[in-house]
């Protein structure tokens, strides 16, 4: 059948095309068409679509057009989702979800030898896990700032410090200890990064064993872990880490000081009770059992002081870590406490080091803790009493600067350029910004619906930018098109330098719930476009012992095992063929020779559940047994070019 | 310590408050304090920010302010993430990823009994596959208008089929038969549902065994499958399905037809050429094997004639499916094959369902079929010639009404509702709008950059609404901040009711890479809010028999069986005490018993891999074995109320 008539193009003119299309694609030369005559004008918009003036001001203030940039990334834990949202402020788009604790096929993480080594790491109890609860990002700190290298994020349900490095935005390292069973106060980084903080919420064992629940107050504990980093090599050296027992108390959020108290770490709690719950066996539930006092205990450990006292060794071991006692913590003056408002979340030192400021959930108030006065109190061991373990209680009163009423469940704060403060309001759905040198409300913005966290620019270093703040509201009601009962949370981007402050963009979440962000200036960010040279390896972090080179393509058998040496590169994989046995382990090693920028592929087989994303020169090896005979296809999963779907071959199980 | 100093509440007072929250936080009485003066002028803004009087107008066409909703809903594939993205227009925010092929946390699915069952029913071999590549979501539709009642999605590696219910957007089942090793024109639906269509991409020996690629002409096969829509049950039915045996070409895209060509489907195909690789044995890559050719094959099926075929039972079981063989097709006139443009991509039926038009990337072209030409010389007999396999081919001149050249790498149609075609350029990096009627190229649009599909406001049905179109483009290079070698994909929308057409928005996709959706009106969809009466099983779909009511929480024990019937309710677990014996079988029943919308709680059980997400009204059962002693909190993953972080217990799993 002929086809004269019509213009059909050769492969070999096509050919040239491909070759080109990067440039052809994505020359400089492509303006978006937004630069011609608008539709219809801003009057007639505005009637149309309903729009306010303030909701025209709005949408310019978060409006980004086509090809320009956010301002600020936030990088948001994705809760009991166990991956990590990237976002760009002001635009509040979703930029990137970061596999963590939780298999994710797209990136291929997970789903390879590599990527598979972390979440095994990761695993207790000799259990592979494969999802997490993430709930609190911090980023790597140089002189109390965020310099925009490293991320961690904990795992409240199975105790977990995640490591994400971000030049390539892959997870690198999951360290887990089995002396604690839930975490919450975790992560947070002293000034330069030395240590990571994660302690406990639930007090349980220390090192995972049985004890009955009625000898909680006996055998139960909760326990603080300073995980040590190691910048060098980018990662957490557990043997340098260390922890500290803390009493069965349900140890909450945490911070490390910063300037004048640098050296320090303050740490919430709840449950002074010790109540453990027990409702169908007659006991009230915890909810009330742990309600019942007018106060918790802020803890303040002495971290400088704790490290030189587990240098010297004063340490029992417990589950392969270096534990300091409640004993020795006591004898040592590591640990102090302090009563603060009921049921307290946020703990949240000034950006100058100098104060503390901590909100309870079932008090109205912040109250703001001078630490010059903590540090002098703890000197001349003025203490109001001790506690039923003899960890000494320094006097509330003489500890705090003041109290400011803020409303109903005052839950987390942030800072801001201009020395005021941003609390989030639980139970009343809104933000209030007061001033921390006045202790007065300057104001109030509703929210929607029921704030969790709240996150401002640059809001937990040394130096806020003001500016912008995110409300990360936990109920979304009406606020969306409806999805069924399972909702996303509400994302709220409010601008904190306008006055009065102004509710600008409602984003959804729509997979995950965010517990916690961080705010960081995008230029702060250096991330790589292309893993150069090809044949990298991003999880162990160097070039791949088994990268293959383009004319390097080989299958090499050795007895029952086949190694698939294997390029990757539009619009083809080469060998495209490969013939194996039934039984035979099959160990392919990819690499995908392309240094342009975008050009990624993926690599699957048909029925085998084997999945491998190939950024541009990655390197990915991926082991299985081929164990059912047949003729399996596998295809490049990643839109590459215009021959994209040719980009396939063929997996030959023949019987064994 | 006692603190009359500080305004304290009592538990007994915050409790009211608790119960009031939801009204409190929710209230209609909650304006955004956007409604107060703005910040900056427009003007200021507009130097502040740099934006064009057209950045203000698609400004002003996106933006939507907090309670406004999205006139449209799309749904796109999440590719080789394997779940389904709904996307918001025109704000273009996602609100949610739908748990498919890829097990999911947040949503629980994949992490409980109940919806494990729908992942192991997935399996192929028996092996149970924890990813999917997601292609081509179809919606549901009545008289050839999308319904809003259920969609449809494929995985092209792992060839199957899943239903998703809209009603409360999950998935009820997932089906796959190992007929075929691989997918790619799937899913598509009949105008009413009757048949969901999944045709092969890569040919393979029917049934899935082994045979030596040198036989690839004559042992390797495609197939055709139609898969029965049981409406009632919002199932497809196995038994009610059948297939067709089809050449060893790789078919491609395919659409069903419509109006005048209802009762019939069209599938494209490419490597008519039957080559198969062997790039390191000789032979050319795929790539310039399969493009040797100046035209492929579309194949036109009488499905009306072939379901009669198939009733009147001339079909073969293989791999448990009723297949026509080629030869019954060939003879009872099922199967015809008409020349295309090479390498095709879209097959796109016209609104009218009069002509079918199919843009090859090989050829610059768009080609426009007139069904009328196609069926008279069907029914005259009228052929150019056979196939290799004996299967009539149509004369290519006498069926088409014309082409109009669109420019490089035309890849997809889409139809708006004032005769207007719209085709992606793959290589070009634009959109061509073209008329139908007079075959003229009217305007072009670029795009940023390499765009796949396109999808236009109800655009697949016999009542395109026009307005928006979005460009699906495959790589996003310099459009966003830089979150490392693995970019997200960059999805456009356009009016294109406006003229010139203007491009409004640049939205990043996080995760997963989309290869087709369909855009609905929103006010088609009626999703529940809640589950109601309490003690609902989404899965089975019906009441869940393990369903727990307030006050009948207990534990029965069975010998090593121990099932833990409880209930969530804010802000308490019961039981809150779990205790097992070391090897003990723990059967988890949980109802979250609360009616209130937005009302979700979650749990977890330390170290045990143990979680589940539990929206209002919802009944899940979870099963392990209790296979590690030791002390194991459990808790609340949901932020539901001011006591969430005590809505807590623990198992205790004592020494067997």
């Amino acid at each position: 059948m002929k086809s004269k008539s019509i213009g059909v193009l050769r492969t070999s003119t096509i050919v040239l095309w491909f070759a080109a299309m990067a440039s052809i694609g994505c020359g400089p030369q492509q303006a978006a068409q937004v630069s011609q005559t608008p539709a219809s004008s801003t009057a007639d918009l505005m009637k149309q679509r309903g729009l306010s003036e303030a909701d025209v001001n709005a949408a310019l203030q978060t409006y980004t057009p086509t090809g320009k940039k956010d301002e600020y990334i936030t990088f948001a834990s994705g809760g009991h989702g166990g991956n990590l949202i990237v976002i760009g402020v002001p635009s509040m788009r979703i930029l990137k979800y970061v596999g963590v604790f939780t298999p994710e096929p797209w990136q291929g993480y997970g789903y390879g030898d590599q990527s598979d080594t972390i979440l095994e790491e990761g695993s207790r109890f000799g259990k592979k896990l494969t999802w997490g609860d993430m709930h609190h990002p911090a980023l790597s700190e140089t002189n109390g700032d965020y310099d925009g290298e490293f991320l961690f994020v904990n795992d409240k349900a199975n105790p977990r410090v995640a490591v994400i490095d971000l030049h390539d935005f892959v997870t690198k390292q999951i360290v887990t200890s089995t002396l604690i069973q839930a975490d919450h106060g975790a992560t947070f980084v002293t000034p330069n990064t030395e240590y990571v903080v994660e302690s406990t919420q639930y007090p349980a064992p220390l090192g995972g064993g049985y004890a009955p629940i009625e000898e909680f107050q006996d055998k139960y504990r909760g326990a603080a872990i300073f995980w040590k980093f190691d910048r060098e090599n980018g990662k957490i050296d557990p043997a340098k880490s260390f922890a500290i027992e803390l009493p069965p108390y349900m140890q909450d959020l945490a911070d490390a000081g910063k300037l004048d108290s640098e050296g320090w770490v303050f740490i919430n709690s709840f449950d002074t009770e010790m109540a453990y719950g027990g409702n169908l066996e007659g006991n009230p539930p915890l909810e009330s059992g742990a309600s019942q006092n007018d106060m918790d205990y802020m803890h303040i450990i002495n971290l400088r002081a704790a490290e030189q006292v587990a240098k010297a060794g004063k340490t029992k071991k417990i589950a392969g870590m270096d534990v300091i006692s409640l004993d020795t913590a006591i004898e040592e003056g590591l640990l102090h406490l302090l009563g603060e408002p009921k049921s307290p979340h946020g703990m949240d030192v000034t950006p100058d080091g100098k104060e503390i400021v901590v909100a309870g959930k079932l008090d109205t108030h912040a109250t703001v803790y001078e630490f010059a006065k903590i540090k002098s109190l703890i000197e001349q061991k003025k203490y109001a009493g001790k506690d039923a373990f003899g960890v000494p209680i320094l006097p509330f009163e003489d500890s705090i600067r003041g109290q400011v009423e803020l409303g109903l469940g005052p839950l987390h704060t942030q800072y801001d350029d201009k020395g005021n403060a941003y609390t989030s309001l639980f139970i009343e759905s809104a933000i209030a910004k007061w001033s921390i040198k006045d202790l007065k409300v300057l104001e109030k913005v509703k929210v929607h619906y029921n704030v969790g966290h709240i996150v401002a620019a640059e809001g937990d270093t040394v130096n806020p930018d003001g500016h912008y703040l995110i409300s990360m509201n936990k109920w979304a009601i009406d606020r969306f098109s409806k999805v069924g009962p399972l909702l996303p949370q509400n994302f709220q981007l409010i601008n904190i330098a306008s006055e009065p402050m102004q509710l600008l963009y409602d984003m959804p979440l729509p997979l995950g719930e965010p517990h916690y962000a961080q705010m960081i200036k995008a230029d702060k960010l250096k991330p790589i476009d292309v893993y150069k040279p090809a044949g990298y390896d991003p999880i162990k972090d160097e070039h791949s012992a088994n990268a293959v080179k383009a004319k390097e393509e080989r299958i090499v058998r050795d007895g029952k095992d086949v190694n698939v040496y294997m390029t990757a590169v539009r619009s083809h994989f080469t060998p495209d063929i490969i013939r194996v046995k039934k039984g035979d382990t099959v160990h392919l090693h990819i690499t995908n020779v392309e240094q342009a920028h975008d050009a990624t592929h993926g690599f699957t087989i048909g029925s085998y559940n084997v999945h491998s994303s190939l950024e541009p020169g990655k390197a990915v090896d991926i082991t299985f047994v081929a164990d059912r005979e047949g003729t399996f296809p596998f295809y490049c999963t990643e839109f590459c070019s215009a021959l994209h779907l040719e980009m396939a071959g063929y997996m030959l199980v023949e019987p064994g």
